[in-house]
């Protein structure tokens, strides 16, 4: 049923689910969990309630579709920022910088407002805990290819872990102020400890 | 004026404010930042609302006089358990075990609402700022103290701070699963680290 005429209404129709998932993160960011329903998310998107509704039936289906594609976009954003990263020297601390500003950004603060409403709400939390460990799952496979290590060595894995938890934390300082001074310090010396201490595979150094 | 007759009413008085803050802390945890307002407070410690107004006048004072309490319960339950620490070789995991666990308890999901909330209400973000930078100040003093480090040397100060940056996101990944096993690999890990890469001032290992 591949006829020209359906092609624009299933362009139509992604461009919607688009707008629908875009509205959603910045609902959620703005006003969090508690404040974003699938109204106020129709209306901040131009689209009627009843085409929100037939694509995400509930605030969760919508929810579901904007962690995801914020894990997506964050994936994406890294890799092709890792594309752009010296060989060489630098690049050790090129890659840190880069995972220490993993979380800098407003898509962090949607987030964290998802996770704290999913600490309290039941309904929301058997949603959240999955999405939430694919993503970070897939961060932490990025960070290991972009640091070049051999997770076998013992302690590699403990590191590349601590990168990521230390750059939420670092995320979370940077939520009410700006921290990029005191970040770029910690960055440098944080690839300064890597350099020392973690097992790479690849010589990022070479 | 120090009658025998003022004695139990100051010490009443002192009941009821420490009540207000101890569930104002609750509240904050449960209901967030929006959910949370003098009423619910003063009816959570079973006190008036005339009461609780006569103690704090807004909900920032309230929040004020907890962040404040929160602050320094945790700066003297660090000190408290610092005083049972092993000297020695045990000596530094112990220390990182006590440091990386610092915002894995219910008081770090209420600082989180705080935070949250304080990044888009301007009314709160003025009061939350300042107290946090000074509770941020004395949590990286105890650190320091803890680990014995001098802060002179290079790059001392930033891996104490990375250490209590990282306690953060460990925290965060605590909050909606139970993250204790991969947290203990990541202390001991990060141990090593911190006894190789970290110029200690008092041997901590002597």
């Amino acid at each position: 049923m591949n006829t020209p005429a359906r092609e624009p209404q299933q362009e139509r129709s992604r461009t919607t689910r688009r707008r629908l998932i875009d509205a959603a993160v910045t609902c959620l960011g703005e006003f969090g969990w508690n404040g974003t329903t699938v109204a106020i998310i129709a209306q901040r998107a131009g689209v009627s309630r009843g085409a929100a509704q037939h694509h995400f039936r509930t605030r969760e289906d919508l929810v579901i579709a904007a962690v995801e594609y914020l894990g997506e976009a964050q994936v994406e954003q890294l890799r092709t920022r890792a594309a752009q990263l010296p060989q060489g020297q630098a690049r050790l601390e090129a890659v840190v910088d880069l995972l220490l500003n993993l979380y800098t950004g407003p898509m962090f603060r949607t987030a964290l407002h998802l996770w704290i409403a999913a600490s309290t709400d039941e309904a929301l939390r058997p949603v959240i805990v999955p999405l939430e460990a694919r993503v970070g799952r897939e961060a932490h496979r990025v960070a290991l290819e972009l640091l070049g290590v051999d997770e076998d060595r013992p302690g590699a894995r403990e590191l590349v872990q601590a990168t990521l938890d230390l750059a939420r934390g670092l995320g979370l300082a940077n939520l009410l102020t700006d921290d990029a001074r005191r970040r770029t310090k910690i960055v440098h010396e944080w690839a300064r400890v890597l350099g020392v201490s973690l097992p790479q595979r690849s010589g990022l150094s070479s």
